[in-house]
């Protein structure tokens, strides 16, 4: 993933957030790793909007788990998912917004996190961003 | 638990998960005081495997009570694995792919952590590598 | 801080960098309550930089002491940075970098907080982005 | 960093240590982002020799410096290395024997931590794994 890619898809995705209506929304673009590229917060969403942001995606990174499949997994065995945070310092937002980034040959390079409307818009608003880099999303 | 056994078992779970077509497995080996003693990841697989593998066997050593077990107590009583979690920092991830390890007097001498799969073939997978190793598991 | 003034900073900030032919940068921007509003990472930096970028500029809002001054502090009393750093979750790096950003009547409305060269070329382009903006920094 | 080439890694670096009649070692390889690929600790090595290990080579990952540079680092500004390991959660150990790897192209990609012996003896072992592999290392 480089900055240019990131910088896409966060223009892009705040882009789609206004057109659609969206609440202000903060999007963050993390590695292959999980390590922070690149983020931004729209003016007037809440000052807190990295940590979320940033949970929704490292989840989606350290598991190679989107956010819906980990929500579905918090749904059925809630503790598991406690525990999975427990081992990851609480760094874990489980909901849709948190979208895995793949290359074309399939690998994970990376994931994007969106907070500030519904789970589900934040998860549009990813794709539109990832989709207008040129990569494919899983949410 | 030697160095010699710990390798036994990685290999042999891994070539395992290999012939049943698993997902690409990580597969962690801790000592009588659930200390870490060998790990390997294998390529495609998410980065954050190892903190899953080592929450599994590392919950079984502290307990002495292998995976399936602490499944069935965190879904009767999550609060207590919670709660179990909250002594242990947070390390404990309470479903199968945890399997103790005993030597053939019975005596707990480590415990075996898997993870990729589903947690019921990551359990199998770690039973391949440990009667490999000419020990007896708990799943 | 708005998010127009923040991406003016960081994208000034490693032309700056490029211009001084430093090694990469990364550059994040904290409003007035010490919370990240947006965040660069440049290709080839190493993959950790987000903590250090954001500890450079967390201390500086949190304490309203940038970079420098945290510094000799941190010369002079090396207990002291160290007991700041316990209260503050061990999120504060005391050394330059982390720069103060005042609004024309002088009010702290945020930092930056740049890591990738030495520190002082560090302060030096984060002091580029933030007159770029038009604003008054401190290093 | 293929989990082959982790292997070969660890296993020529105790195979090292055993032909310099070091003490028994610990050998950690982590992949660029910082996360653990393959891990093996000695007979008779100390039970927490993962974390020593595993604290070298983190920090080398995420700095992008090794043991050697981080531990000049430490010996002229002891407070920022502290700081540096309070961002990275208390992970980071600055000395010799986390050692970068690199391709043939000069990106960092992982890194090896050795402990056991003195420290220079430690990124002699770590040396010795990394160069029959076929890879570059930095101590």
């Amino acid at each position: 993933m480089s900055l240019d890619q990131a910088r896409t898809i966060i223009h892009k995705a705040l882009e789609s957030g206004r057109a659609l209506q969206l609440k202000p929304l903060s999007v963050v673009v993390l590695d292959a790793g999980g390590h922070v590229q690149a983020f931004e917060r729209e003016d007037s969403a809440a000052p807190g909007r990295f940590a979320i942001a940033h949970g929704k995606a490292y989840g989606a990174v350290m598991l190679g788990m989107a956010g819906t499949a980990q929500m579905a997994r918090a749904e059925a065995q809630a503790y598991f998912m406690a525990a999975v945070n427990g081992v990851y310092g609480g760094q874990v937002v489980p909901v849709p917004g948190g979208v895995l980034v793949r290359d074309s040959a399939g690998a994970v390079i990376g994931a994007v996190g969106v907070t500030g409307d519904t789970s589900d818009n934040d998860a549009i608003a990813a794709m539109a961003g990832i989709e207008a880099a040129g990569l494919q999303g899983e949410i």
